[in-house]
């Protein structure tokens, strides 16, 4: 039948384009039903004999645990999908801690312990998953009079090695021990894609920057990429040098473990002088360099420092940077036991502040699950102890420093410790995943036992009242600030859905699993009913 | 530019016809989005040159209160264009007790007290809104020997009084003594509508119906109207009788007071054999007989009894009518100082259930609103003591046969006294005016005043839990019986809107007017932000 425009009047006052045949009338999608549902659409195969339009109410994946099961050795949840390094709110990882530097809420990098924690998860599941890296010892005149174990590496000329050139060995690792601050090593490659010879130095001062331009290129400042103009001197430039910082400290007694990525390395450099796209895209692939995109030339030392054998190229090193950022939790430990914040926070358009310094349950859940996983690695008790003096923060209110605000006399553990409370619901069951990761360290996971029991019985209280009959709350700070809820947009439904599902597997909590299914309903239109 | 059909693909499986032009994509109301969204739209002036699509998120008319105060003794919310009498639900009103009786949750009727609240404030609002009755007085002859203040109706012929047939003097009102159970009396009227005589017969018996048709005509018993065809005989009668029973119980000392509204009985008993369409449609215009319908003939007395002078017809008798039914509420108080509900409640699926004899934070909620209005216009205090006799189910809890619930510690007045709580808010709210309304009655509403203010405390800390971000909910059953939200439909919404408002103004709570005020937002398609 006939198809003619028709007029439609939303609410009385906005008028649309609509079309109207003798069936029926046909609202505009981009122009109004899009932005007033929060939908996703797309158009397929436009103009061709199987043109489609694509209709979807959630832009989001909904993903549930693949094990029916869950064990506190195995993969964490599905972070093994993660890139942490690669966020551009990861300024770099540190060449002094071997940790992830953000500049999420500052522009002068920080340690944010919940995304150390994310990025330790993210190489203990790869390491689980992956099939085992692919290691080439790199060739030195090591000393004869020790066995072949060491090489010193003078001031005089230095040590230059040659790096294979496969493309997938892109990560290095030895163990060192400078003399003094003057020991430095840097890293040379080509970047295929840019046609420019990169090199990294790594070198012992203190800079607040995490890594940086050297030479007559200019750098902006802080990294965060949005009020620098493209730049041109680097872009012109067929070499560059980027520095990390290895800080000050020496021990001239220790040899020290290095394991640098130097994929990872080279994109922050370049991230830096905008020569990179930064992705906006969070747990995706990530939009910095790839295999293939850079080939290693060289390894170099400079300054007096001893080096054991063997020195290592690798195709990965996902345990040996679990371990070592597991142990930056136990060297980085609070005298309340907790993994403080160092920047302020603020929520809710500025009602809802927290002060630098603040702890988080999702960074102590976290740091239990990683210290566990630690623990079951290497026996090592130094991951139990610092577990256990972690816990008190669980029980300590959130106005004394603590992660838990009671919700009507019940306990909630607060990813964000606001005063009237948040409520967050993936903070909290994140939270409560890694209190029943220590718990499984028998004896020493006893009150972590108790406190995950408590928190489950907290959340079967209270999860109905995250369910708006379409979709989830992100939080109940509506019941302390008397607004309006604040709706979670789809991704974070989704992550909701997993945890659910995640918290069915340690619990066999039938209801859990329910929400979960009629959650995913909500994601694909479904909705509660009315009376 | 052009218009061509095209393919949508709802979540990647259901199949819906679009359109799709240079700009956009359009999307079929009926075929999708009205069911999808829950939405309202029709095509006004179609073919004409000013079609137009009407498209609106909700159906229901959003009203708020007219005034800005709020008084005890002023109409009642906008119960004055209520027609509890017209409902399809009441059978009729009871003779015997000048009070509407209930065939909803059961087919034998029986008494609602909330109803019989409404029907109540009903009238008193209409009595302090509409203009004075116009009203006439009969003629008879009335006994010289007593200045002309009574006329006895005896057995031999009766008495037959001639009614003005101007048609809006519908309601007839006397006072009469019954000698005995065979006093009667009867109206007979002309229905202009359908070309028929009808008389109603008021008589002395118990007869558990309110209202049915006499003779050899076919009556659906219980008037609900469902499982009977079309009443052939009482299509092809030319005459019809309806009777009402006046009960038994007679005291022949006393002057008692009939006030009957002979469009109400008439259309109640045409209803009855199917010659009245049944209105589904609440408190909205009746589906009844209207002014013009019905032309009033005659009022006769048969078997013994005295009237008292004067025997009145009038255009209405709200203040009358009102009176009486708050009388019913001093009658017919239990010892708990509740109003029952005779009849079996359940809901939720059946997963909630009240046994018949149940107690209504809302039922006893509007009997204080009825009896602090009759107590004001009288001074009786037997409406005191009775409102006064009727807090105490305010404090005790369901499980013990009182409206409230601990909510986390907090009282709720329940609609429902379910266990566990249903937490209703719109009979929480009615139940809040109606402690309100008592605690103005100086000092005997001091007990009212205290559970009024912690009732507005529990509201203050949960209504934030109503509001799904797009609507709100009818209640939290979803708390305790771990399900979905129940989403108040839009009329309910429009009534929660109505409510906040109202509470606004009797405690110039600045919180309840912003809810009420987003959600008017919902109600014309806004929606709360996600993050
Ligand atoms: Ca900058
Ligand atoms: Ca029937």
């Amino acid at each position: 039948s006939d198809v003619a425009p028709s007029r439609c009047i939303i609410e009385g006052t906005k008028r649309v384009q609509c079309y109207r045949d003798g069936k029926d009338v046909y609202l505009p999608f981009d122009g109004f039903l899009k932005k007033q549902f929060d939908l996703t659409g797309r158009l397929i195969n436009k103009g061709e004999t199987d043109e489609r339009f694509e209709y979807f109410t959630s832009y989001a994946k909904v993903r549930t645990p693949e094990r029916l099961d869950y064990s506190p050795t195995a993969e964490f949840g599905n972070f093994r999908t993660y890139s942490v390094e690669f966020r551009d709110r990861v300024r770099c990882i540190s060449a002094e801690y071997g940790v992830p530097m953000s500049t999420q809420w500052d522009t002068v990098p920080y340690f944010y312990p919940i995304q150390i924690a994310q990025y330790a998860l993210q190489h203990y599941s790869r390491n689980v998953t992956d099939k085992a890296p692919k290691i080439v010892e790199l060739e030195a005149e090591f000393d004869p009079s020790n066995g072949q174990k060491e090489v010193i590496a003078d001031a005089d000329g230095g040590l230059r090695l040659k790096l294979d050139p496969r493309p997938d060995f892109a990560t290095i690792s030895f163990s060192w021990k400078p003399a003094d601050p003057s020991a430095a090593f840097s890293v040379t490659v080509e970047v295929l894609r840019l046609n420019k010879t990169i090199t990294l130095i790594y070198k012992h001062v203190d800079d607040r920057r995490c890594v940086w331009a050297e030479g007559d290129v200019l750098s902006d400042t802080y990294g965060d990429g949005e009020d620098s103009p493209v730049n041109v001197e680097a872009k012109n430039k067929q070499e560059l040098v980027f520095a990390y910082a290895l800080g000050t400290s020496i021990d001239p007694s220790q040899f020290t473990t290095v394991v640098r990525d130097i994929l990872v390395d080279t994109s922050k450099g370049l991230a830096l002088v905008q020569l990179l796209p930064l992705t906006r895209k969070e747990s995706s692939l990530p939009g910095g360099l790839k295999i293939g995109d850079v080939k290693l030339l060289s390894l170099s030392f400079s300054g007096r420092s001893t080096l054991k054998r063997p020195i290592r190229q690798m195709t990965s090193a996902h345990g040996e940077i679990f371990l070592r950022t597991a142990d930056w939790f136990v060297t980085n430990q609070d005298e309340q036991g907790g993994w403080p914040v160092p920047v302020m926070r603020s929520i809710a358009d500025n009602k809802l502040v927290l002060p630098a310094g603040w702890h988080s349950a999702m960074a102590q859940g976290h740091a239990l699950s990683v210290l566990t996983r630690a623990y079951f690695l290497t026996k090592d008790i130094r991951y139990v102890n610092a577990a256990a003096a972690s816990l008190s923060l669980f029980e300590t209110p959130a106005l004394e420093g603590g992660v838990m605000n009671k919700l009507f006399n019940h306990p909630w553990y607060e990813e964000y410790p606001t005063t009237p409370g948040s409520f967050v619901l993936n903070g909290f069951m994140y939270g409560l995943v890694g209190l029943y990761d220590f718990s499984t360290v028998i004896p020493h996971g006893n009150a972590s036992k108790k406190l995950f029991d408590d928190g489950i019985n907290s959340l079967k209280t209270f999860l109905p009242l995250y369910d708006t009959g379409f979709g989830s709350v992100y939080d109940l700070r509506h019941l302390g600030l008397k607004t309006a809820p604040n709706i979670a947009r789809w991704d974070y439904h989704a992550v909701h859905i997993y945890l659910l599902k995640w918290l069915n597997t340690i619990t066999n909590e039938k209801f859990f699993d329910e929400v979960a299914e009629r959650w995913i309903g909500y994601a694909t239109g479904k909705r509660a009913k009315h009376n």
